[in-house]
């Protein structure tokens, strides 16, 4: 990705460097894949640039343990020892509850999410990161757990330099309006299409 | 991204588990945001399931040291003292030279790109890697650099378990034709449009 030229200087009264610097509202979505894993990448970057990490996640299994958490927490783990780098927090939501493998009732996710949510609202009012990975968060908007209304509000109001990325299907307009960003992921080809079953580094 | 099922079971004879190792070749293209990145957050799974990772950087400038080198080199280092994870190799092509930011002639350039696929070559077969992340390869491939029969053919006869991720815009239809998973990430909505600079930790 090249640094690039914005197209148009807008007449907002910041200076380049603040403008630089304006916390950015990522979303990537549409039926590809990528979307969590672009993500992922950007908190490579994010960690690279000292910014301590903060990662919610929403709708994979518990259970499911992905390779990515392995990879960042590593990543903290080396940050604790060196100093370089920045600390990651992983967070998943209402441990045990998928939308795979739905053990609970489905009271029992709302309320979790709606929990989750709530928990980001408290870290986004202390600034406890600098990156919020916040994903498959889509969902529990969709499905009415958390108020769409509420999260752009919220996300509109953030103190301080705090960055948001966002990943799931069907991102609410409302949301996709509010975003700085915003990516779809598109399937032009799928192995599993080919019969092909997901497998370990690749899919997970 | 859920494990998910097959949509067809094909007939060529190999086992569920045989099928679930076969490596992958995909392709991320497109104009949007989060070709590289998920490319780079498709290493964090491989990272963690052992595989050795080899990074070819095809047109970032040396100079322009990205996020994602520091942190996956880091997850390098990290390996070595845990014996978690994998080890990790970044190579940048032609180091020095950019597409951004040209020094050097164009025979240089392709000099360097076709020196760097040979490289790849050998690697694929010595079986260097369990993932290739070629990041910005369709380029050269797009300006006769890299001749893409070759690359088509030489990854489609890659011996052993060698999965491969390619990265950039204007894939050519020959290498799409030949991928297993294909992603094109869209631009909805991008910053430099409301007149955004890029910044580090977001756009590096």
């Amino acid at each position: 990705m090249p640094q690039g030229k914005p197209t148009t200087v807008p007449a907002d009264g910041l200076t380049t460097r603040q403008r630089r610097r304006r916390p950015i509202l990522a979303v990537h979505t549409g039926p590809g894949k990528g979307k969590s894993t672009a993500a992922f990448g950007l908190a490579l970057r994010a960690w690279n640039a000292g910014w301590p990490i903060g990662v919610f996640q929403f709708v994979k299994s518990a259970k499911w343990r992905v390779g990515e958490e392995d990879a960042l927490t590593a990543l903290g783990e080396y940050h604790a020892q060196t100093g370089k780098g920045a600390p990651v927090t992983w967070h998943k939501m209402g441990e045990g509850w998928s939308w795979i493998q739905r053990p609970g009732t489905e009271a029992d996710h709302a309320r979790d999410a709606a929990e989750g949510w709530e928990q980001i609202k408290r870290d986004l009012a202390a600034e406890s990161y600098g990156l919020y990975v916040l994903d498959e968060f889509t969902y529990p908007m969709k499905w009415g757990w958390v108020d769409v209304d509420d999260v752009v509000e919220t996300l509109g109001n953030r103190p301080g330099s705090q960055h948001v990325v966002i990943t799931g299907r069907n991102a609410h307009p409302s949301l996709l309006s509010a975003a700085d960003l915003v990516t779809e992921m598109t399937k032009v080809k799928h192995p599993m299409d080919a019969g092909q079953k997901g497998q370990k580094g690749i899919e997970w």
